[in-house]
C-alpha cells in the first residue's frame, strides 16, 4: 500500500514568469553545471520563488538510470552505483537502463528524518519475516535536484543530516543495528524568507550560488504577473499550451549548452581576474574561485561560446559572491553590489 | 469502534450576528471563492468570532465526492483524487457520486500530529494482520474548510505541516516504513487573540485576507446581541427557526453570487488600481495583487454586478493588505485603515 | 480491577464556613445556573478556597443519566449522549435511568493527558483481543463541576484540552488510529494563589466569574474558624450532624432557586444598565454582559424575586467583570473596586 | 524476586543527639499529633537533620494494620482502607490486624514517578496473564511519616504528585487504562540545604512546622558531638545500648503525651492570643491559627499539662509562623525572631 | 555474551608520580580510613589527577567477598550482604569466601543511569523467561572505591543517584514494576578541571577531602615527568619492573598504617584544637570537625604514631576545610592557605 | 543485508595541495607518531581542510589485523584485542592474520550514539535467537585515525562518549542489561570553522597538536589551486595519475621517518628548552611538555636526522601550545604567534 507517486498536477511555465532574470539564470546555470552545488534564493513572501523551481523540472535533461533501482544508480558509472547495483555490476550483469528525466525531490519543512534518510520497511518485516529498506528522499534525489522550501525553517538534526551528505556524498541508513550506505549526490536549491531567520553558516555555504529577489516596482510588469496568474489559474493546461512553443526553444537552448560546457575554456587571465575578485572581497578560503570558473563557464556555454569573458566572471560573480563575504554581518548579503 | 463524527448541536445562525460586517463579508467572499485562500480574524476574547464560523456551515453550497472516499476525492478532476480513487478512475470504473455540502473541519489546538496527517490503525493491523490508513483532518479538510480557533497557540510541528500541505497541496502519511500521499487543498480559517502572541510570518501570508474584530460600542448593539444570545441559548431550535428564512435568502445569494463570479470582468485600469495600492503600501510580493484581484471580483459578484468597480478595489485592499505591509512593527496590523 | 471510586469521606458543611461571602455566593450562582461558566478562586494560602469547593457536593442537585453509561449521557436530550447511547435511542430503545446527585470531579495537577482525555484499556486489548475505551476526568465531568486546585500549576497540553472541550462542548480520545468523540460540557471551579504564577488569558476568560479570596481580619472570625475546624477534625460525623439543618435549610433555598430561576426577567432598563457597565470599564468583547444577565438573574432568583433590578446588576458586575478588563496589567485584578 | 526490605543498619540513637533542641522538639510534637502536618527543616551541611529523622523511628509508638495489606489499611476505620480491603470489609469479613510502630519511609531525590505513585508489576502479567498493581512509596507511607532528604531538589513531576496527595489524602495508580485509587495521609518530613535553592510556595505551606537549624558554636558541644560519633561509627551496637535507657524513658515520655493529648484544654484567651499573633505578623490564611492551637497543645502534653499556656503559644509560634509571613522576601526565614 | 572484564593494561605506578604530594597523601589517607569520605581532586588539564587515581589500585588492601556475589557482600557483615546472600547467612549457609584486592571502579561521563544503577538482563528473561538483575557500576564499587574523572560533567540525574546512594548507603534496582535494593557504600574519589563548571554543593560536601593540583613550575621536576612518561610509554612493564621495590615499600607501610590506625587516640586537647578550627573558620555544620579527627588519626598512623599531635591537625585541616568554608565565593577554594 | 562498505571513490592526492605547510605537516607528524593524540584544524570555510585529511589515507602505513574481526584486534598485543579474540589467544590458537592500511574513519555529525559506540543486531536476535554486537565507529576506528568533520557541532553525549574512550582506551556498548567492552585507541583529528562555535575545554585538550588555517593570499597560488581543482574534476583518475609519483615519494619518506623514530634522541638540553617554553607560556599541566617532544621528535625523524634540535622545538611549540595556553580568552588561538 506505500504509495508515494506525486499527484499530477500541471505546472506553471518557466518561462512565463515575468521578470526576475537572476533567479531565472542562477536556475539555468545549475542545471547546465550541477557542479555548481545550486542556488539559495532568499527574498520576500509572494515573488515567484518556489514557482520558478518548481517549473524547473520541465527544463531538465535526460539521464540514465538502472531501471527499477530506487536509488538511482548510473548504470554507466559504478562510483554512483547502490551497494546491491554495485554487486550486480561486479558479478559481471548486463544492467537494465532507462532514461528519464532528472527529478527536482521537495523535502518538506516537516519532514522526519526518517523519511529524509529513508528507513526500515516494517511491513514486510512483520509480513515476511524479512527486512526491506525503504529509501528515504536523499536516495530520491540522488543525481537530481533536492528542493527544500523554507530552507531555514529545516529541524537541526536534518541539516546535519543535509551537510553530512553533501560533505560525503553518501547516505547512510541505520536502524536496530542494520545500516546501508548509498550515493546521495544532488543539486540544493533552497528557498527562504530571512523574515523567519537565517541560516547556519555551514548550510549556507554549501550553496554554489545565491540570489535576492524582490517583487517589481514596474506596474506594467506586476499587471502582467497578474494578468498571467489569473490566466493560469483558470485553465492551467490551456495556459501551458500558449507557452509551450516558448519552453521547447528553451529546453533547446539548455541541451546545447549543456553540449557546450566541456568545450568551454578559461585562460589565465580569467583565472587571475577571479582570484583577485576573491581576494578583494575578502571572502573565505577558495570556494568562491571554483565555483565563479564553473559560473562564468556555464554563462558563456548558455550565450553560446566557447571562450570564457570578463563579462562572464562579472556575472557569476554577482551570484557566487554574495554570501561567501567574510566577516561581514548577515544582513548585508542583500544589499552588497557587483559592478 | 472508530467514531469522530460529530454530535449534532444546533448552531448560532450565521445571520443573526449582530454587526462585524468586515467579519462576515470576509467569510462570504471565500466562499464564492475559496481561491482567496482564506481569513485569519484577529481580535479580542468574547466577540463573535468562532460563532460565526462555525455558522458559516450553514450558508455553504454543496460538492460531489466520491461516495465512500475519506479522502473527499473529485469524481470529476483526477488531480483532486487520492491514490486508491485514481487508481479506479484510471482503471475506468465509474466512480460512485455523491452530493454533499462543504465542510467545515475543525482543528482543536490540543490535536496531535497524528491526528493532523492521519496514521495508520493499528487495531486491523492486530486483528487482520493488514495495516489500513486512518485519514487525519487534512484529508476531512480536502476541499472544504479548515477552521482553527486559537490559530497562534499550535504547536510548531502542526504548523509546519500546514505549511507544507498548504505550499504543496499534498499531505503525505508516512509511519514505519509506510508511506501514501493524497491531495489537500482546503481554505484556511483561523481565529487568535494577539493577546496570546502573534502569528509566525509564513503561516500569516498564507492567508489571503485579514479581519480585526472588536467589540460593538454602541448600547443599543450590545443589548441586542444579549437579547438573541439569550434567545438562543434558551432554546435554539425556536431561534434558529425564527431566522430561518434571512438564512435562506443569503444562502440563495451566495448561490447566486458562486455562479456570476466567472463572469465578473476587470479591465486594465483596475488591475493597475491594483498594483498602485500594493506598491505605494509597499506590501511584500504579489500575492496581494493576486488576492485583490480575486476579492474585487468575489465582491462584484456579491454585490450582483459583472464588472469590477474601483470601489471593490477599495473592499478588497481593506481586506487584503493589512497583514502585509512590508517592515512595520507587527503590532500596527489592527490600526492600519483604509479610505 | 480499575477502581476508581473515591473513598469516602465526611466533607466540611459548607455552610459551616466563616465569612466568604463573595466565594460562597459565586459557587451558589453557578449551582443555580450553570451556564455561568464557573468560576476562579483567588487567594492567599490557607483560605477556605478548597474546602468550600468540595463542600458544594452536597448542596449540588440531582440530574437524570443514563444508568451504567461512563459518559454521564442524558437520556433526555441527544444533543448530550455519548456515540454509543445515541445509537441506542437512535435505534429506539429505552434507555435506563439513574437519578443521583451532580458531580465535582477533581482533575489533580499531576494527571496525566491520558487520565483527563480518557485512552484504551490494553487489559482487555490483550486478554479479549478487543479494545475497550477507558473514560477519562472529562467524561466523568461531564454534566458536572470540574474542580482543579493550583489550576495556574496545570501542564500546559492539559490547559489546551480544556480549552478545546470547553471551546467545542467535545472532548476525542484517540490512540493508535482509534478515536471517539463525546460530549463534555461542564462547569469549570479553579482555585489559585496567585504567588505561583498567573492563568494564561485564554483559560481566564473561561471562567465566568472570579473572587479573590483573603484571611479574614476579626479576630473573633479567626477564633471561630479554628473553633469549627478543631471541633470538625475531632469528629467530622458529628460536626456535620450539628449542621445538618442549615445545610438542608440551604439545598432546599438552591432547589427553590434553580425552579424560580426560568421566571425571572430582566427589562430593557437592566439590559442598557448592563451594557452601560462594561463599556464603561472598557472590557473586551460582549461575554461580560451576557455572564452579568446570567448573574444578574441568578443573583434574583436567589433572593426570591422574579425581576432583575439594579442591585442585582451591581452583584454580578463585582464576580463578573474583575478579570476582563482590558489592557490593565494583571496584578490590577484584585484591587478593583466596585460600589 | 521483588524484594524492597530495608537492608538492617543500627541507627544513631536520637537521645545522643547534641544540642538542636527546637529540631527535636517539631519531631517529637508531629509524634504527639500527627495532625501538625509535619516539619521542614533548613539548615547546613552536616548538621545532624538526617540523622534526627531516621532515628525518630525508635520513638514512635505502635498502630494496627490489615495483616499482609501493602497499603496500610486501618482495620478499624473504613476511610483508610484500600479498595480491596475495604471491599472484604463491606464484605463482613473479619480483617486480620496485626501491630507494627509507624514508619519512617524514605523517599529518595533521584525517585521516579512510578516508584513513588505505584505501577503495575508486568512481570506478572508476561508470566501469568494478570496484572498486578505494585504499590509505591506513598502506599508505604500512608499512616506513617514520608521522609525526604534534599526535598528542595525534587523532581517538579514528583511535587506535584505530593501536592495532589496532600490535598487529597489519596493517591491513584494508573497506566496502560488501568487505575486504582488508595487513601495516603502522611506526615511530611522534609530536610533541605537552602544552598541548592527554596522550596515552590505551595510544597512550603504543606509543612506545618519549620525550623532552621545551624551547627553547634560552643567548642565544648562540638567536642561531645565528635566523641559520641567516633564512639557509634566505632561500634554502633554498643552506642547504642549505652543509650538505650534514655531512649526508652523518651518513648515512654511521648506514650504518656499521646495518651494525655485528648485532653488537653484550650480557653478562649489562647485562642485570641493565637489569632492576635497571625494577624500582626501578617501571615496569609487561617492555617497558621489552627496549626498553633494543635503545637501548643502537643507542647502542653509534652510537658505534662493538660491546660495550654501563653507560653506553650510561644512555643508554637517559633515553629509555626516563620515560614508563613506574607510578602517577605524568602531569605528572611532563617532570620525571624520570637520571643 | 555478557563480557565487561576491562582489558588488562600496564599501570604507571604510584611511586613514580613526580611532586603532588598532597595529592598522593589524600589518597593514601583515604585508603588507611575508607571512613574519610573520599577526595575531590580539582586542578588543570595534563596534571597527574587521573594517573595517580588508577595507580592507587596497586597499593590497595584485600578484602573478604562472597564468592560468585556480583554485589560484593561481606560474607563477615550482614549489613554489606545484597538479599540473596543474606537470606542464605539467615538460611544457616557457609558462604563461600574469596579473598581481592579492593577495586577502583571507574564511572565514565557517559554512563547511563541503567548502567550506574544496574538493570534487567533481558536476554535471560527472552531466552529462558526468567528475569535476572544485572548490577550496576554502584554495585561493583561497594566497599572499594568508585571513581569519577569529569566528575563536574556528570548528567545530574546520575548525581541524584550518586547523593541517595552517599546518604543511605543502599542503591535500589527497579524496572517494570521489579525492585531490589543492596548495600552500596564506597570512597568516592572524583577528579575534575573547574574551567568546564562546578560542582552541586550536595555533591561537593560528600567529598571527605579536597585538594588541588597545579602544574609543577620547577624546570628539573618538569624534565623528570616528561623523562619518566616517555620511559613508561617506551615500554611500561619494563618501567613499572624498575620501580616494584618502591611500590612494595609503600605497599607495606599502607598496610602497617591500616594496622596501626585502629590504635591511634586523640586526647581532648586535639578535639577542642580541631573544633577551634572549625569556628574560626566558620565552616558548615559539623561534619568537618569529625573528618579532620579522621585525617589526622590517618596521618599519624601513616607517620607511624599511635598519637595525634598539633601537627596531624595542621594536616587534616589543609585537607579538609578548604571545600567547606561557609559563604566565601567558590573561587576562592584554591586559594585558601593554612599555616 | 548489512553493508557499509564505502563506495570507492578516487581521492584528491594529498602532495598536490597548494601552500597549507602547517597543516600537511601536522598530519605526517602523526602518522609518523600516532602517540602525538591527532590534530584539530580550525580555519574558515573552502580551504582544504577536509580534502587533506581524507587524501591522508593514501599515506598511511600497513598494520596487521587478526583476520576477520570487526574489533580490529592486534594479533601481536593482547592488549589491543577484543575478549572474543583475547580468549582465543589464551586459549592458545593461531589467530589469522591480514595486512591492511591504517584507516580513516569518518564520524558524521548527525551520527547517532548506536552508531558511534555499537549497538545490537535485532535482525539476528529475531531470527535466529541469538544477540550479536553490531560495532560502532569507535571499534571501526581502533588503531587508526577517526576523522570529524564540523568537529565543533557534535551532539554532546557523542562528545562525552568520545572523551571516555579517550581518557580510558576502552569502549563499552550495553543495551538492555547486555555489554561488551573493547580497546577503542585512535587518532583524532577533528576540522571546525569556528564561526559555529568553540570546542568544550577537556574536547580540546584531547588533541595533541592545533594548526589555524586560512585562504592563500596570493593569486598565483589561488589560480593554481583552481586549476589543479578543476583538472581533478575533470578526470579524478587521470590527475592521481599524474601525481603518482610525488605520492609514492612521500609514502616512501614517511615509512622512511616511522622506522627512524624509534632512534631519535633528545639531551638534556632539549628536554630543558621544552620546559621552558611551557612555564614562559603559562599552559596547563604537562601535557605540552610530552607531546611538543613527540613531536620535536617526529620533526627530526622527518627531516631524517636522529638527533633533535632547538629548530625542532621551535616547530613543535608552534603546533603544540597555541590551543594550550593558560586563562586567555580564546579567540586568541588563532592570533599567538611562534618565532
Amino acid at each position: 500500500m506505500s504509495n508515494t507517486e506525486p499527484v499530477h498536477k500541471t505546472l506553471y511555465p518557466f518561462v512565463a514568469i515575468v521578470g526576475q532574470e537572476a533567479l531565472k539564470k542562477s536556475l539555468i546555470l545549475n542545471v547546465i553545471n550541477p557542479g555548481l552545488s545550486g542556488v539559495l534564493i532568499r527574498g520576500e513572501k509572494g515573488t515567484a520563488k518556489s514557482t520558478a523551481v518548481r517549473a524547473l523540472a520541465e527544463l531538465l535533461p535526460e539521464i540514465d538510470v538502472v531501471d527499477g533501482d530506487p536509488f538511482q544508480s548510473d548504470p554507466h558509472d559504478p562510483r554512483a552505483m547502490a551497494p546491491e547495483v554495485y554487486a550486480r555490476y561486479q558479478a559481471g550483469e548486463t544492467l537494465p537502463v532507462r532514461r528519464r528525466k532528472v527529478r527536482v525531490v521537495e523535502l518538506p519543512v516537516s519532514a522526519t528524518e526518517d523519511r529524509v534518510i529513508g528507513t526500515i520497511n516494517l511491513e514486510t518485516a512483520l509480513k515476511e519475516g524479512r527486512r526491506t529498506i525503504e529509501p528515504g528522499l536523499l536516495a530520491a534525489a540522488h543525481r537530481g535536484i533536492l528542493y527544500m522550501d523554507e530552507v531555514n525553517l529545516l529541524d537541526d538534526h536534518v541539516v546535519d543530516v543535509l551537510l553530512d551528505s553533501a560533505a560525503m556524498g553518501v547516505n547512510t541508513i541505520e536502524r536496530e543495528g542494520v545500516s546501508l550506505s548509498h550515493p546521495a549526490r544532488f543539486t540544493l536549491i533552497g528557498t527562504m524568507n530571512p523574515e523567519e531567520g537565517e541560516l547556519r553558516p555551514q548550510l549556507l555555504d554549501r550553496f554554489g550560488l545565491c540570489v535576492h529577489v524582490e517583487g517589481l516596482n514596474d506596474p506594467a510588469q506586476r499587471v502582467e504577473v497578474v494578468k498571467r496568474r489569473a490566466a493560469f489559474e483558470d485553465d492551467p493546461e490551456a495556459f501551458a499550451a500558449r507557452w509551450a512553443d516558448e519552453t521547447e526553444k528553451m529546453r533547446t537552448a539548455i541541451a546545447a549548452a549543456i553540449a557546450r560546457y566541456p568545450r568551454v575554456q578559461a585562460d589565465d587571465a580569467i583565472l587571475y581576474a577571479i582570484a583577485e575578485r576573491s581576494l578583494k572581497l575578502g571572502v573565505d578560503g577558495h570556494r568562491s574561485d571554483i565555483i565563479m570558473l564553473k559560473a562564468a563557464k556555464a554563462l558563456a556555454a548558455w550565450e553560446g561560446r566557447e571562450q570564457v569573458t570578463e563579462q562572464d566572471v562579472d556575472g557569476a560573480a554577482a551570484l557566487a559572491l554574495a554570501h561567501r563575504i567574510r566577516r561581514k554581518p548577515f544582513e548585508d548579503i542583500s544589499g552588497s553590489s557587483f559592478s
